[in-house]
């Protein structure tokens, strides 16, 4: 991890990496100190690489905290390391720092990635600072499979049943909530049940947990980042499939806000930042796959199956008919 | 690769990567349609991982040529695997675009990295597009070295020789004169030689070649991105080092310009964006190295010895004496 320091800057970049990054580094970082980091992968396992970028105003707001900001960027990260089933082994971090990512801030923000690195075995490797305009988190996570066994997006076969970890839509209600505090339904709420949304658009939660059951027992696999219709679409891009919406798992605070204001289910289905797992499993494993999830203590619902190759993609309402979106990705922006 | 789309973006954010930056996609990239990519690193090998960003502004003008500001962002990269004796495998690419990155853009942008990405044998193996109020790039690149060989920026022992490769302040002069073209010194100069300066500036060329000699004879190295000077502390951090001011190499470009303008020799030494070479090399290796390098094909030059545990870093005129500078590394801002 290095940094470049010039008279506008403020003072003591080096200084702050060795303070405050440095006790994160983990074994073939030198310390931070090189340009470069070593990594060595077991015999007999595949590297699983992964990159996300955050940016300020798009992917996280000025203001958050800058533990939840550090959280966010390396747990989006290992989402995407937990749907391929892989175990995390380090990341690398790009931080593109503002002014007002002053010395106190820096110290919030490798708190929170500690926290969140520790708990997860994946140990900062290195890095770049550059001075930006917009804070800019850059994030490529490592983690390590079974010698090609990554699970892979695209690896579903005809007539897999399709499943989703967790509840889906809490992020984006919780965004929707900050964005405007007062709106109808936010009133239909409970304090807890507000407090529970915000804190699903702050602080993802990989599935790590989940990652074994996926390479045991799916086909195919990824996180759902940019909500759960365009997501799917993805999934099924290959084969085409059949999303019963009235499956999709939805927590009570997304229920009680779906009761008052049942349009919604338009944030729900197609809001991002989810971070759950959606994955495709042949029918011959699904007991498997959900006696696995439920020993890892990670709930899974059936919410669909894929089709036969080139076929549509259909996202049911439970009386059958088609539902029809009119964006089926979330922008990412607010 | 993956990104979002939404109301307010240009169409087509996954057609860009399909038609531009699919074709670059190497082995395990699953054709850049999955959220993370696999690396299967031979046996006795270790990874080599570098990051490196660039911001629009900062690292690169805003109306560069695409495939410039392309080759740029790999070679940088690519740079740091030369400097630890790597081999190229791969990179991941985020790309923070504005509304500025239409596909003609994508399409300069994608051909300049698919130049220097075949040139080298880096493919493609993912990364992650989102939208920025500037342009941001973020490359993660990947190499090999026999297991547990690479080459460390604080590998030196007290005495060994300090070398430098190519020429130094060439970039720096080039970035001088764009900012400035009708600078007094820039008239002493051929147009040739101004056309060689932007170039060093635009197209910094990774000494890849120089790699294989340094895993064989260096105890240190790292490339010089942020000013000689400054880099040349870092190889000496641990232990001090005497470095001849006199004995720096310079392109005829920096020789005609230093002639005409003597102050100039600060942002020689202490500019960025070199990507040559500092290493440090046991006296007992200095002869092998040599010849390694010259059958290589890559210049080297001795300019410096490092010192003992704890010495100072001195940078000395020709005449003997100590010479200060106000800054010794460079901002890397315009």
């Amino acid at each position: 991890m290095t940094g470049a320091t010039g008279p506008g800057d403020p003072p003591g970049e080096f200084e702050l990496i060795a303070r405050h990054f440095a006790p994160l580094a983990g074994p073939g970082a030198f310390g931070l100190a090189d340009d470069a980091a070593t990594l060595d992968v077991p015999a007999g396992q595949s590297l699983v690489v992964t990159k996300d970028m955050l940016l300020e105003g798009v992917h996280f707001f000025r203001h958050d905290a800058p533990a939840s900001i550090a959280h966010k960027a390396l747990a989006v990260n290992l989402s995407d390391l937990a749907a391929k089933g892989a175990k995390p082994l380090g990341f690398l971090l790009g931080f593109g720092r503002t002014r007002a990512q002053d010395e106190a801030w820096c110290a919030g923000f490798a708190s929170g990635l500690a926290r969140l690195a520790k708990a997860s075995g994946c140990a900062l490797l290195g890095g770049d600072t550059v001075n930006a305009a917009a804070l800019t988190l850059s994030v490529t996570a490592f983690g390590t499979v079974p010698q090609g066994r990554m699970v892979q997006r695209q690896g579903g076969e005809p007539g897999d049943a399709v499943y989703v970890s967790g509840t889906i839509g809490d992020a984006a209600l919780g965004l929707a909530l900050r964005i405007a505090p007062d709106v109808a339904w936010g009133k239909a709420l409970t304090e807890a049940q507000r407090a529970f949304l915000f804190d699903r658009y702050l602080h993802p939660q990989a599935r790590l947990a989940l990652a074994p059951a996926l390479l045991a027992h799916a086909s195919g696999a990824m996180d759902v980042s940019d909500g759960l219709v365009g997501d799917g679409d993805k999934l099924a891009s290959r084969l085409g499939g059949r999303f019963e919406i009235g499956d999709v798992p939805l927590s009570p605070a997304a229920r009680a806000a779906l009761l008052a204001e049942p349009a919604l289910i338009e944030t729900i289905l197609t809001g991002g930042d989810d971070y759950e797992i959606l994955g495709a499993v042949a029918p011959q494993e699904a007991q498997a796959f959900e006696q696995a999830a439920r020993e890892a203590g990670v709930p899974v619902t059936r919410i669909g199956q894929l089709g036969e190759a080139g076929g549509v993609r259909l996202w049911c309402n439970p009386d059958g008919s088609e539902r029809a979106f009119t964006r089926r990705s979330y922008a990412h922006s607010f």
